[in-house]
């Protein structure tokens, strides 16, 4: 292994790069790793020295207070390859502000922005080979930061692990998709971790997630715990609802991610001159705008999940199909979005960010 | 090491015992481990050979779904050492259970009650010279299970680790406590995971109890997320209160875990002819109750705990202080569950399990 160190970080390079076994065509996503990987150790008070090996195991602790109490935060992110073998990253100054936001929520330790940020950029420069270009490829970063210190006493660790993975992937959803309105299993609670990308919000979706997926539905629109009157989100995007013309959308809470996706769907609506409305979105109205024709699309906005167009919902056991759209605002966005992420227009809000 | 192999586990015996280096009349809660630990690995759709070895690290993919979406559970109970060197644990049946509950709210397959069992016993067995006698001491020991699955899309885990750590400890809170009623915060959602001992309802916990330490209480109490208007539990511990000389706690909900402890409880308090009430308890009727001198008592009770008198709460910014009670019930349950637990007494309800 060569060893380098820029000004911050200490580099170990892998000896070969995996990249030949990988099958770009048939990737599962998020099962396949980049050659390299971020890492950084946070004990007696501070972060110690960044470092970036060759992707592999890392050993713990059994008690490290991660498996216990769950104390772990993470991103999603991507990187983009344009015609001209450029790579870029989406918006990656709201990425580094969440994942602390995230960490304020769940007593962990904020990562400084400039470590996080030439983490990220070494790290995507070292392996940009693994960046595809074309239509639905991307690079997919995970930062993430979990609790290491051995304990089983309940209170906030004192040592932690902040760490980037890569992976290369193409479409989170094949195709269309179907959703649950929630009835009876909810996702946050106000004054909960909602807001928070905490890995045990994740988990606690997955049960009420494969009761959906039995009867069919590949995911499930939150609604409000208290009374499952109000729409929320999906388990890993935010959700928008055309009636007629006007795009609905929940308005952020502590119940709520604040998704990159969505803030930018907001921002070109906008631009677009598309009426937007952020604000409580009842069922009933939803319920009651697809009967009389009104409403007219459902998409999902996520990192992952791109812009997801949702073509059924089913609420009360009645699943009301939505028919496509030729003036598809979900075909539109997705467009926009992309040609900004990939480069292949103008970036008149400053949101590409190329790694160079 | 020393192979050997029961009836279903495979034995690693350590070399040399640890326990001469403990310091066994200063130990911080679940800081020290014992010398051997269990470990039993899930994939290919079944649990694989389980096994006790020394305890030690573990290592994993840093991709495992535990550290991204919190697909962990765990449990809590205690062995103890009577004055005759005999070795007990307590109702471990229900943990059994429970850790199973949890798990299946969690999309975590279940660990066959037959090989907990085995699996505890054998552990507390071998590692028995860390059970200590005497008023205090007892060895807590942890089961639990997370998702090593490397992968980082959001769905769950088809490989786990299911482990047995334990720790011997004392009391864990030092004397009588100070809480915060929430007002602002909440732990669990309806139609959440509240109910299963979910290692993400604990991190969603450390910030706002950092902040009630700050105003110098240790503990909050949680209340109904959707208006703060009802009691519900502590985080480590269910809650009774004393009005008059009628109990009052929570009924079990899927908010609030279905302790051990409190169940224990409330069939001691039915045993000697005190009424107990499992309601929905209003924060306003306990105000009300410390204002006109009824509310003579506040307690915890779970296993790390014990039973905890809580000697003051506040609410909006409030101190209620509760006078000591000459006939304290919090003084009177615990002696009655101690003796039994420590088998200084009959055992009426059949809850002692001898380990042999
Ligand atoms: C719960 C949840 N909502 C929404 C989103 C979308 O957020 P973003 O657009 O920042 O990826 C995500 C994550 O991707 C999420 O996990
Ligand atoms: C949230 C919570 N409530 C209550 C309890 C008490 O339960 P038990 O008496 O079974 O230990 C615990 C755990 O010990 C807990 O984690």
């Amino acid at each position: 292994m060569n060893s380098s160190t820029t000004e911050k970080i200490k580099i170990q390079k892998a000896d070969k790069s995996r990249i030949d076994q990988v099958d770009f065509e048939n990737l599962v996503f998020g099962n396949v790793f980049s050659d390299h990987m971020f890492e950084c150790d946070y004990k007696d008070g501070s972060w110690q020295t960044p470092t970036i090996r060759p992707y592999g195991s890392i050993t713990l602790s059994p008690a490290a207070k991660v498996f216990h109490y769950g104390q772990a935060v993470f991103e999603g992110m991507k990187a983009f390859k344009d015609e001209d073998g450029k790579v870029w990253l989406f918006r990656p100054d709201q990425n580094a502000k969440r994942i602390n936001k995230s960490s304020v929520r769940l007593a962990i330790p904020e990562f400084p922005e400039e470590i996080f940020f030439e983490a990220l950029t070494t790290l995507v420069k070292m392996d940009r080979d693994w960046v595809k270009s074309g239509e639905g490829n991307s690079l997919y970063i995970r930062p993430f930061v979990f609790a290491t210190q051995a304990g089983v006493g309940a209170s906030p660790s004192t040592e932690y692990k902040f760490m980037i993975l890569m992976s290369p992937v193409r479409a989170y959803y094949a195709g269309d998709i179907q959703v649950e309105i929630a009835e009876h299993y909810s996702r946050s609670a106000n004054g909960g971790v909602g807001a928070a990308k905490a890995a045990g919000n994740y988990a606690a979706q997955f049960f009420p997630t494969n009761l959906a997926r039995e009867k069919g539905f590949q995911q499930i629109i939150w609604t409000d715990a208290s009374n499952h009157e109000y729409l929320e989100e999906a388990g890993t995007m935010n959700v928008f609802f055309r009636v007629n013309d006007t795009l609905l959308t929940a308005p952020i809470s502590d119940r709520i991610l604040d998704g990159v996706t969505r803030k930018s769907v907001i921002a070109l609506a906008k631009r677009d001159n598309i009426a937007v409305e952020e604000r409580r979105v009842l069922v009933s109205e939803i319920v009651e705008a697809s009967k009389n024709g009104s409403l007219k699309e459902i998409f999902g906005a996520g990192t992952a999940a791109v812009i997801s167009p949702i073509n059924a919902f089913s609420f009360q056991n009645t699943t009301h199909n939505l028919e496509k759209q030729d003036d598809s605002y979900a075909v539109k966005f997705k467009k926009e979005l992309t040609d900004i992420q990939r480069n292949r227009c103008e970036d008149p809000f400053n949101w590409r960010f190329e790694v160079v």
